[in-house]
């Protein structure tokens, strides 16, 4: 049988989680044609293109398997140096620091800017784990999972990606919050549910803050509340802190997380238009099925993060 | 003299505003065929393929100019309309509510996390604006400029991009926070500058937490201090709320805006580690060069935001 070559696979792995061939021969100390080479190597072994040549670049179809093979031997590979050598003693002057367990995880903005960074914080510091944490709508986390990129992620997507298992989080509850003046302006009559006429109406011209493009949550709100699809003024405001901001300052309403929903209703910047009716959107934890101690004192810690942010 | 027409710009404009042609076509109200035709028929007039069928889609260098031109065109016929209906009145109720003008902006994360949306805030409401806001980083926010993807932007770059202006906003100040507990123990003898060698070996091995690949800002910092390049472990976390609660949860030390950073410093959740010591990064509002009512309103209010917010 064909042997792979580690140092190949390690190589692709610099390369997508750096993004170009340059990045990465800086990373590895090597220069950029060994990188080329290795590459090619690898790519004439396997016989596929590997890797797509973007910016950044990304792994081809062919590439997503040898992608996560290559995170899995780093992430073992890594944990059985930690073990061999004892816990990380935290000495800031030791010389030979070790080299820390890279954890690639992705999720949705809404999740990092709430809850999230509280779960990687209960990580224990001697398992010495450097984070590199992407963010995508939730979506989409799973195209991350599914190349390889990511070995964890918080995502909507509650069917198993290939080669990792899915578990429930609970759901993240939206509030749907205008500023006193906004929600009078646009919505003198208020919000009840069912929506008569008039609100429909009012739905159809009120401007509404989404977060990008793949955001459809306020749109299917709109629906729930007036039974059809509307198509009102969008405000696009792709940052957690600048979405609640736009909202505070009368741009628009959005449906925004109840951990900072709270916070607005409290100091009378925000009114909620709908009280009693939100949206909850469940999120699911997925990860690969590895028995790696990293992965599992994560999974531990995010599943017990959610329980105390989610519902 | 050839002639381009309009409704083929306004379809490249919404293919590459939307993503795909799909999208296009639902903003449009038109087929997904007639979207195809349309961009066929405008890539036949110029003799060159102007939208690169990626995902999302893209203007492809031929296409840059005419993808401004279509922005710029669209924005001066909503502004004479809008002038010639006269201004918004507001009611949410009136029939045939007229079609609010996209302004499409790039900023970088943190000026979207801090003072950004006070600027948009405002515009006055009869100018009927829909913002169409991307977030960038600063050194690469003047990329969306020249393709033609944004009328206007904060960036970090000085030098004007082909057909626009460039004005000076100041500079956006970073301090060096770290949780106390991490800040004892990564930095027991502080960081005094300049830094004695136990304090480049401390900076060597504590971990920073970083915004993405791009953000170079704290290497740079290390450089400053230090007077050489030092490789430290990095935490990737691009979400400035999860940045700074990383920063308080004591994952790594980071540089932070100082409107986040006060906050922290006074809650005593994070301390200075270089008092008297920080990083200005100096923004730039560049935008299209036209005579619109629209951006030059957009213009004044940036400008007077920034002036309250920046060095």
């Amino acid at each position: 049988m064909e042997r792979l070559d580690a140092t190949q696979l390690r190589t692709l792995a610099a390369v997508v989680a750096e993004g170009s061939f340059e990045a990465a021969a800086q990373t590895l100390h090597v220069s950029q044609s060994a990188v080329s080479q290795r590459i090619q190597a690898l790519e004439a072994t396997v016989g596929q293109v590997l890797v797509r040549r973007s910016r950044p670049c990304r792994a081809t179809t062919a590439g997503q398997p040898l992608l996560r093979l290559a995170g899995q031997l780093l992430l073992l590979e890594r944990e059985a140096l930690t073990e061999a050598r004892g816990p990380l003693t935290g000495t800031p002057h030791a010389p030979g620091a070790p080299v820390r367990t890279r954890v690639a995880v992705v999720a949705n903005a809404d999740s990092l800017a709430t809850w999230f960074v509280t779960a990687l914080a209960r990580l224990p510091a001697e398992l010495a784990v450097s984070f590199d944490i992407r963010q995508d709508d939730q979506e989409h986390t799973a195209e991350l999972l599914r190349d390889g990129s990511v070995m964890a992620g918080v995502t909507a997507q509650r069917v198993a990606v290939q080669g990792c298992r899915v578990r429930p989080l609970g759901a993240m509850r939206y509030l749907a919050l205008a500023a006193p003046a906004a929600a009078a302006h646009w919505f003198p009559d208020g919000l009840t549910v069912p929506a008569p006429p008039a609100a429909a109406l009012a739905l159809a011209v009120a401007p509404v803050v989404v977060f990008d493009r793949r955001d459809r949550v306020q749109h299917r709100f709109i629906r729930s509340l007036v039974g059809r699809d509307l198509d009102p003024p969008v405000h696009y405001v792709p940052s957690v802190p600048a979405f609640s901001e736009a909202i505070r300052r009368g741009l628009g309403w959005g449906l925004v997380p109840e951990q900072i929903a709270h916070a607005d209703l409290a100091s009378g910047a925000c009114v909620d238009l709908t009280p009693g009716r939100y949206v909850d959107v469940p999120l699911y934890w997925q990860h690969w099925r590895l028995d790696s101690p990293v992965l599992d004192t994560l999974t531990d810690a995010v599943r017990s993060a959610a329980a105390d942010a989610l519902r």
